[in-house]
């Protein structure tokens, strides 16, 4: 199998899932179930759960041991999508290509539907089939990542340098909270999933952090040099942001994203048929949308 | 010890264990600890540690098992405050007297210290002595009766109700969901904290139900008949909301409290020692602030 098709059949895997949990219209809070879904079932490029299901596989692990674990990282990747979107927040009207949730469901409603979503995708955990010890190993990891020391805590630190210029390690301690953080989470979480070594682990998070940084360097290029029709979103809006590539320059950021992706395959050497996720370090370091 | 005594002392134990929390001034994120610790060490009657330690004791186990548990639950209760608190809710300016957290912090950083408090929370579960299937087992109850199908859930429905006149059995619905799910989680918690049996269990959410009814009903019969100054807040305030003593008048009202205060201590009948329970029952169903 191509490795761009086991992406999508980890996609269509976790969106099914994903679709069956607020299926059914649950009287007499129905409205919430429907808002929380809008957000979940909008698409995305569902990275993190193919992280999931990867880190699982390379591991030894099934699909199905990776299936609740893949949901919740999705979900707390969506929350917080909801919440940057609030009018409080980065004010956005619209979410790839689809009015944002408080536009549709109202601001106090779309607040709620994020705090359900966050709050459900630890019960979401606790309803797999795995050890206990694992089921608390998950909460920990994603808890840990996902909080104020992790993914809260980046979200915190962004909004503040908005109104000033930032130091190149601030942008770099921005990147591994804010975004870096539930990307680590979704590999650690895959090595969780399949019962894998503090070895292989450690390999995760290793892999993790160079594919996430590389990652928020090419959205930084992709933001100043992409093609708005191919990206399917506007270019420039970082102009005035505190961007790697303000503080770099854009020939060192294209050099330093070709390190960070030698790093991340480089740290592959311990896992079997780690092909997919090598490619994938590979397309996130070059790819133009 | 007088009863009253034993609350007093868990609420000191639950506040010095918050009070360590986020004593240390974290860099960068120094901001975001601190309106977490604003709005967690702002007072409150700290009633839900309270049932988590007392249950946890009236099944033999000990303090210290109660500890995480303790915390979390009161962490989720404030995350909820706070964002209730927001101006696209209630837009409040004072609780227990102090400015709201987005009064001091700013209404975007307001909604990351919920987020970060409800995240963190589980974290905390993760971080006890436990065995790893009860630590499981109390991730899974917090955030079920926490999240869209409990606390969550209700607050949707108490949004939705606001603009039209309900009916007994929904205001019955969003008292369950609003107020008593989180009441329920808080006592179940204390008998999984101890290991107790799934009849302790059984008994605990029993209690909780009683108690969480009678609660807010004796909340609503004193905004209209308390006195402000003993309560410590403004009266009459909710005389346009669907209250249970607008649906059932007052006399009605009475009778279901003290209903409701003899079933709670009646669902007492398979614990050791568990008069603070019965005179918590009691003195909620009479208090006047």
């Amino acid at each position: 199998m191509e490795w761009t098709e086991r992406w999508a059949e980890t996609t269509a895997r976790v969106e099914a899932n994903l679709d069956r949990l607020y299926a059914k219209n649950r009287e007499p809070q129905k409205r919430l179930f429907e808002s929380m879904r809008y957000s979940l079932l909008a698409g995305g490029k569902r990275l993190r759960p193919f992280l999931v299901y990867e880190f699982c596989r390379v591991c030894g692990g099934s699909d199905t041991q990776a299936d609740c674990a893949a949901m919740a990282v999705e979900m707390i990747h969506t929350y917080s999508l909801i919440h940057d979107d609030l009018p409080c927040m980065d004010n956005d009207d619209l979410r790839r290509g689809k009015p944002t949730n408080h536009k549709v469901f109202g601001e106090a409603a779309a607040v709620l539907a994020g705090d359900g979503l966050l709050t459900d995708a630890f019960f979401v955990l606790t309803q797999s089939e795995l050890p206990a010890e694992a089921k608390a190993e998950l909460v920990k990891t994603l808890s840990y990542r996902a909080g104020p020391y992790g993914m809260v805590g980046g979200q915190v630190l962004d909004m503040e340098a908005e109104t000033r210029a930032c130091t190149r390690s601030e942008v770099l301690a921005i990147q591994k909270r804010k975004t870096g953080a539930l990307i680590r989470a979704a590999c650690e979480m895959g090595v969780i999933c399949a019962g894998g070594s503090s070895e292989q682990r450690s390999a995760a998070g290793a892999y993790a952090d160079a594919v996430g940084l590389a990652f928020q360097i090419r959205d930084d290029v992709l933001d100043a040099e992409g093609d708005a029709a191919v990206l399917g979103k506007a270019v420039g809006v970082d102009e005035n942001k505190n961007t790697f590539l303000k503080l770099y320059g854009p020939d060192y950021c294209k050099r330093k994203v070709r390190t960070l992706t030698r790093q991340a395959i480089a740290a592959l050497t311990g896992f079997e048929n780690a092909d997919a996720l090598a490619n994938l370090a590979s397309y996130l370091a070059t790819r133009d949308r």
